[in-house]
């Protein structure tokens, strides 16, 4: 089994950031103003991209000079982020956003006015670059997501199976990247929005019965969790499967592990996990399973015609799914199983499902 | 050391499920119409126990007939939520309040109107028994926090050390007392708000210099974590130390791990530490380290206000902190140390707040 690339993965962040510096330096060696191309992230350079499944970025950078009265702030302070990340990933540890923008209180061209200021450096830093904020030994405030299911894996030295860290599962570190695979017995990943139902799936050892691992994304799931289930798909070779409310968020939540956001279009290629199967709850499950329902909220209609126009959406299942729902007018929670016992969801629910999905 | 209490706990609530069953057969029996005692939790009940430092519930009741037409509907649900209950600690099963809602559907008294009617009906059972939830099985429906440090922990057959569950730590389980304390080499508990101090504890080996549990609390403390921190407390004789961001919401995740919360007056004897302290940050930190700072919003002020008359911060130490932060009209967040380097708030702050505290 392939491990992590944590090691290689510094190595090639120091190279990008030395080349940074290195072109700065040479710029201002031969007498130029040196300058740095930001990729555009504006709406509008912002591109769905048909054949990976998921939005990257289009070809339009911005130039920032430091011969411009106007721009020079924002060019040093850029270099200054580069060189708090460089140190950093030299040293080994990592900082949150927030202390980044604090520590910078003492930086020579002065504090930022906000932590907007300060994170949107990150992301052009993360843009010019090809890296994620987490390359960058920056880490974001929320852990990921709890893993429960025949997973070893190997962290600061320590090793952990995902079986035997507790019922509250083995918790995906802001730092996934630096956990290396060592060994998995599963045969597939269960991701499931809401933890009742992912202690739920614990407690009727849905891991066993399916060789699964259980995957609780506590609703949206954070960066460490996609990126987590993308090195699933990739390292181990498992298929993904969601399972999330049946209704516009809990589409939504299955969709951004699938094809990622367009907000973080200059990173998705590290994050979405395409070929992820969305396995309900479902607007058809509703019906099928005469499932308990609430009233579409006027909220969930403007989301779902929203979600009707979205390009990520423009497949057949989706489409009928998003007007199914419209029609029946009705949405349900994965906990509505629970009307036919507890054990239902595990005893017959996912059965069929796995049988629909994997065709056997 | 003592171990957890999960099968005495198990027996007890077993005991009063049985004897609130035997009185309405008895009265049955006997030709009357059977009744229940219904603890009242209306704001004229809710005393402030001073003695114990914290929130009880005060001697009324009211009383469920089954002989009133008004109330043989809500008896009757009582006594079901009371079997569902009774069956799954027979099981050894744990259900959500989202899953004992749907289940209803089943239910001779018919299907609740909606959560709120059932979750009620829980909090009624709680306040009549005098025991949790958790002990009836009925879990909440999020992980507690995390823990870092040596403590050794048997859950379902497994023994886990919060110093080898990865960086993540170990997670509190909603089934906190289902889980034994087997071993710990820590001599405190520092518990902290944001999982941003938390890593930077955990990376900074806070718990190895310190000997302590690092627990990260992720904002307002999960009943799971504040259970944890009691037995903590009781079992394990540690004190219990909070480290918070420096602004009322920060000042009321502490005081409702120390006091608990009036809404749980029927319970808080189960979760209150009333001997916590919280260390920081205060605002008398944001003057003698000269933290950066953010103004006030008028809902701080107001918060402040309010926190000023409430009986639990009836304390010299807390007027002073809130008055002190009304007149600077300042508030600051516990990554605000990274002014100083990140290393700072492990290295100098939290040994000169132990000293404080310890008086050593």
């Amino acid at each position: 089994m392939e491990g992590s690339e944590g090691g290689s993965r510094k190595q090639r962040t120091l190279e990008k950031l030395g080349k940074l510096g290195k072109g700065v330096l040479q710029e201002l060696r031969e007498g130029r103003p040196p300058r740095l191309k930001v990729p555009s992230r504006g709406t509008s350079n912002i591109v769905y991209d048909e054949k990976h499944g998921y939005y990257v970025l289009g070809p339009r950078y911005e130039v920032r000079s430091a011969s411009s009265m106007a721009q020079v702030k924002k060019f040093a302070q850029t270099l200054c982020v580069a060189d708090f990340c460089r140190e950093l990933v030299t040293k080994g540890k990592f900082a949150t956003l927030r202390e980044m923008y604090y520590t910078a209180e003492g930086w020579e061209p002065g504090p930022f006015r906000d932590q907007d200021e300060s994170d949107l450096l990150v992301e052009d830093l993360e843009a010019m670059l090809g890296v994620k904020r987490e390359d960058l030994a920056l880490m974001p405030e929320e852990d990921g997501a709890a893993v429960f299911g025949d997973l070893t894996v190997r962290e600061e030295g320590v090793t952990i199976n995902a079986l035997k860290a507790g019922r509250g599962g083995y918790t995906i570190p802001p730092t996934i990247d630096e956990v290396k695979f060592v060994k998995c017995g599963a045969k597939r990943v269960i991701a499931i929005e809401t933890m009742g139902m992912y202690h739920r799936f614990v407690q009727e050892e849905a891991w066993k019965k399916f060789e699964a691992l259980i995957v609780g994304l506590k609703g949206q799931a954070a960066r460490a969790t996609r990126r987590f289930l993308k090195r699933a798909r990739e390292e181990l070779g498992l298929p993904v499967y969601l399972f999330c409310d049946g209704d516009p968020f809990g589409y939504h939540i299955g969709m951004v592990i699938i094809s990622g956001s367009a907000k973080l279009a200059y990173i998705n290629h590290e994050l979405a996990v395409p070929d992820a199967k969305y396995i309900g709850v479902t607007a058809s499950d509703i019906i099928d399973y005469k499932l308990p329902t609430d009233k579409l909220r006027e909220l969930d209609i403007a989301r779902l015609k929203q979600l009707q126009k979205d390009p990520r959406y423009n497949t057949e299942f989706w489409q009928r799914e998003i007007r199914k729902m419209l029609e029946l007018g009705k949405k349900a929670e994965q906990q509505a199983f629970a009307k036919y016992g507890l054990e239902y969801v595990v005893r017959e629910y996912l059965p069929a499902k796995l049988r629909e999905v994997e065709g056997s």
